[in-house]
């Protein structure tokens, strides 16, 4: 027999009945029934329960073991009587009679207990990784994601796409974040950095020839942490393709994401239509560019119905150029306590309200203060048919601007008696992302989200260039590498009216993906970079490798990068991203475990060239 | 039809003519036949020929376009003439006729000429390395190795193993080599690493009851460069399994690399036999633990056969203690012109040279001098019948030991006429890497050495302990976290007799796999590094992560982690580690394209809390 197991805990079924096996896991939850030890024993694939009574030789040593001690048995497997059967587990039918035991690692007294549900701080969980992991949901996701990483590599293949590595200690690359840089030995006082993506090499690669790449990347940026965010390293699903479009580029990612989340989405609904929503309309429409779609609310723009109305804040407002007022449509948030929550959050917020109207069927007592007769006439009008009530606009917005108007928006937004709106007023850059999270909390709030589907959309059409709203000075809005719609033409234009072949991939609210068709001609990329105020000499300093690349016969060529963690944080249900993660830092980007960072040793630094600067 | 192609340059054959197509690629090969041009037009997949000539509205624009273009042609299909098809190509039956061209990518003049064998610097071939990596054979290797990988993971998801990924900035871990460090930006003075191999986290799984690891994983090592090394980074493939023997681990590994190299070794034999030697033996047999078994030559212990001989040299070292001479035997090397070439290799290794017999037909001049009668008369006795000649031992070494021994000596190696033999001889630590690389170069020289063929086996019982030669100070010889053969029993006898469960793959001389079942026990493991001068502080402090982790019930577990670069290398039939590796380093660690390292920025030291030492 081998020397640990002849089963796994996950194997043995009625069939095994009467034969002699070796099994070996941990002791998950020990239960003592009175001269009879019960022992659930526990190992990666599942749980098998063993038992141990007086008339074994490995009572005695069986009584000592505890929690978590990891131990080898053998013995024969017996039948569980027909009532003892339990359905939920593969080795329900079964128990294993033991005669033999052997420790094969002890456990000291436990910090976190691995049975059970019991919630430990985050800090206890990091500290004591190894058995944190050992619970059944941490085990759960960490499979999770090799088949998701395992999933998307092999339909890359299927698409004939290769994998190539490309260099890890490299040259710094300000791409936006921060690197973490790395000094050199071999050269002190200079440093390599680790790639914040490998967008150089993959541009690269394709002026290689290479047609079709792809990498399962780690990616590496020294930022601030976040709930959704590791604070040092993260993994995408980064690919690049020659002689493509953009459409070409959305054809393959496409079935790679649904497919993956077909796969592992547990049977939550997976679009399958990716609608394709220009930056401008997302944050009219979504107030974010990346909306989550699974909440039905679209914003629209209402200023029309508020131009010279008797409601002044925003008839004035409107007077200045470049501002709206934009409705958040809320169905079935027609109450006026409803209202005043979001009107609350609105100013928790830091706007000071949302305006709303909501609508409620009429009443006999505002139909007979309207027609100046009294409620007893109006109710007998009604009666006799010759009332049909019909809605009516509350709120003090309501009032303001008279029913023709709130009539009037009604039937814009298509809502009716039940229904809220709310309403924003402004330069759309001030309220916009206001307006989108209050979207969010409506569609939560009302319950309009659908919160077992996922719902995916590209953002396409993104500016290429920003200005400051101070200085008015133009920077590149997202990415520098990215192909101008229009080519040389439209650079010569205005700047602001410049879109890129640029875009996103937006998910139940997060970005899961990004990216561009690339500038592959070095006289428009000088020219683009001119526009943001980059001379020639600073570009080829910044972007040497690259641009000296493209002057020796670059192809067309696109991708896009796609957020491991993410996607398995949403496939995973949870919004914490340690959670997806083996050994995570924690949030101040350290890792308790393995002691990281600490502190050099005096003659590492000498070799690098370096000295510390006392910290205060 | 689609912007770019309607096919890749590998595509059309005789049942496309006829077809407008659209083709991409880059300007291969330009001819002028009179008025008519021809280009090699060529992309990831393959070339296809495109013609023009005056007829077509492309012509003059055509005729501008040079080596490396990256351009896009619209055409038709027409067969070739039955005298021009060139079966080579799977294009080769066709050409396309150029109706229209779009010039994707012009280039300026070419560094490096794509088309071609024209050798470049290795520093032109970094600095252009786009360049050079459009070339056929760089092409292919690239190709190969991402085909390695892939294969890999499907054989070992195959057998039921899962990819985890294990943390790239993480904590400074002694294995041996030297760590990279990157400082922290929000712990100033503290410094992560970036890991030499997942060794602890691997192990770490394992403690979390993960049972079957793998990852094709990055390390890190701040080496000085070497040929077969790259100077910052490699790849392995790395697997760790719980409740397994050494055995168990040698049979998932052996199908899978035994697969790969089937699959990818271009029809070279592969070895389906694995030899387990220990590396005892492997030392006394081959004088290496990686032997390249292609060379069929075994050495062996010849020493009876000298002490108290003739060979003065021999039989006085002999009498010290621990020595021995040890023969290499030289099948078919039965010259004194190969044995004299041979021992200048030796006095070229910095020995005094070495010693030898060949084995030659004896001659009559020989026999008449032996017996004392002429040369006449035993060339009578020879046609009678009378005298059969036999061989004779040749070389000053023979002489001076006489005919019984060098007989004797022949019998032992299994020798005959046209062999030889070379001795070395002293203590066996002194004398061992000389004679295995005296070994190889004669295996070579004599065309012993099976070029066509991948010999495997497995170097098994590693001692855990080595004595320094000088000061006699135990330390480790290989890896501190192996079990001992025997347990804590063994570790309680004579320390340099301690084996460990310790194993290394060797494949035609290079080590291609090293691994261990892993030391488990915290007690042992304390005992293991006190015996080497570890106190139990510094193991914690070095080790803890680890260390803690075994007190919360470790299971048994080993694996060990094959060299990707080196099998892709041995794959692809190259001897420098860049040829396989997209973009490498140099040799001084430098990356020429990307200018790293390079300085880093006052505000960047600033952030981080470091200041440079100035450097002379």
């Amino acid at each position: 027999m081998h020397a640990y197991r002849s089963h796994t805990c996950a194997a043995l079924t009625a069939a095994n009945v009467g034969e002699t096996v070796r099994l070996s896991g941990w002791v998950h939850r020990v239960r003592d029934h009175g001269g009879v030890l019960f022992i659930d024993l526990r190992d990666h694939y599942g749980i098998t329960q063993v038992l141990c009574d007086g008339d074994s030789p490995a009572f005695a040593d069986l009584e000592k073991v505890r929690s978590e001690w990891c131990i080898r048995i053998d013995g024969t497997v017996k039948a569980r009587a027909a009532d003892l059967v339990n359905p939920k587990l593969p080795t329900g039918e079964i128990e294993v009679y033991v005669r033999e035991l052997e420790v094969l690692g002890a456990s000291e007294e436990l910090p976190l207990m691995v049975f059970g549900d019991q919630e430990y701080p985050e800090e206890t969980r990091l500290r004591y990784r190894y058995l944190d992991l050992r619970r059944e949901k941490m085990q759960a996701n960490m499979t999770l994601r090799s088949d998701v990483v395992a999933s998307m590599r092999k339909r890359m293949w299927d698409r004939e796409f290769r994998e190539y590595q490309t260099p890890i200690i490299t040259a710094s690359s300000p791409e936006g974040a921060r690197d973490f840089l790395v000094p050199s030995r071999l050269h002190p006082g200079k440093f390599y950095a680790l790639p914040q993506a490998p967008q150089q090499f993959k541009q690269l690669m394709m002026v290689s020839g290479f047609d079709k790449y792809f990498q399962i990347a780690p990616c590496f940026r020294d930022e601030d942490p976040r709930a959704d965010r590791s604070p040092t390293d993260f993994y995408q699903l980064d690919l690049e393709m020659s002689f493509v479009t953009q459409q070409d580029v959305f054809d393959t990612i496409q079935p790679v994401l649904q497919g993956v989340f077909e796969e592992f989405g547990g049977g939550r609904k997976v679009d399958t239509d990716w609608e394709q929503i220009s930056y401008k309309d997302a944050a009219k429409w979504y107030g974010t560019d990346k909306p989550d779609l699974r909440n039905p609310i679209k914003m629209q723009d209402c200023s029309e119905h508020f131009r010279g109305s008797g409601f002044a804040i925003f008839a004035s407002l409107l007077e200045n150029e470049g501002t709206e007022v934009r409705a958040i449509p809320a169905p079935t948030g027609g109450s006026r306590k409803f209202c005043d929550r979001m009107n609350k959050f609105a100013q928790a917020e830091g706007l000071p309200g949302m305006g709303y109207i909501f609508w409620r069927k009429q009443s006999a007592d505002s139909i007979a203060q309207e027609r100046g007769i009294t409620v007893k006439d109006v109710n007998a009008l009604i009666k006799s048919g010759e009332i049909v009530l019909g809605n009516e606009a509350a709120g003090p917005l309501a009032k303001n601007i008279g029913p023709e108007r709130t009539e009037a928006i009604r039937q814009q937004l298509g809502l009716d008696v039940g229904d809220a709106a709310f309403f924003l007023g402004g330069k759309p850059k001030a309220f916009e992302s206001v307006a989108g999270r209050a979207r969010t909390v409506i569609g939560d709030e009302l319950g309009l989200t659908d919160t077992n589907r996922f719902a995916f959309a590209w953002i396409v059409d993104f500016p290429i260039y920003e200005a400051d709203e101070e200085t008015g000075k133009i920077d590149f809005e997202h990415n520098p590498f990215s192909m101008p719609q229009g080519g040389m033409d439209a650079l010569n234009g205005n700047p602001l009216d410049v879109l890129g072949y640029q875009y996103d991939l937006a998910c139940n609210g997060y970005e899961l993906v990004s990216g561009a068709i690339r500038n592959h001609r070095p006289e428009i990329m000088f020219k683009a970079f001119e526009i943001a105020g980059y001379g020639k000499d600073e570009v080829e300093k910044r972007f040497g490798g690259m641009v000296n690349a493209f002057q020796f016969g670059a192809p067309p060529h696109g991708g896009c990068a796609a957020g491991i963690d993410r996607i398995v944080m949403l496939l995973a249900d949870t919004a914490n991203i340690r959670e997806v993660i083996m050994f995570p830092m924690n949030q101040r980007a350290e890792d308790l475990m393995m002691s990281a960072p600490s502190e050099p040793m005096t003659d590492q630094l000498m070799e690098l060239g370096l000295r510390l600067i006392p910290q205060d």
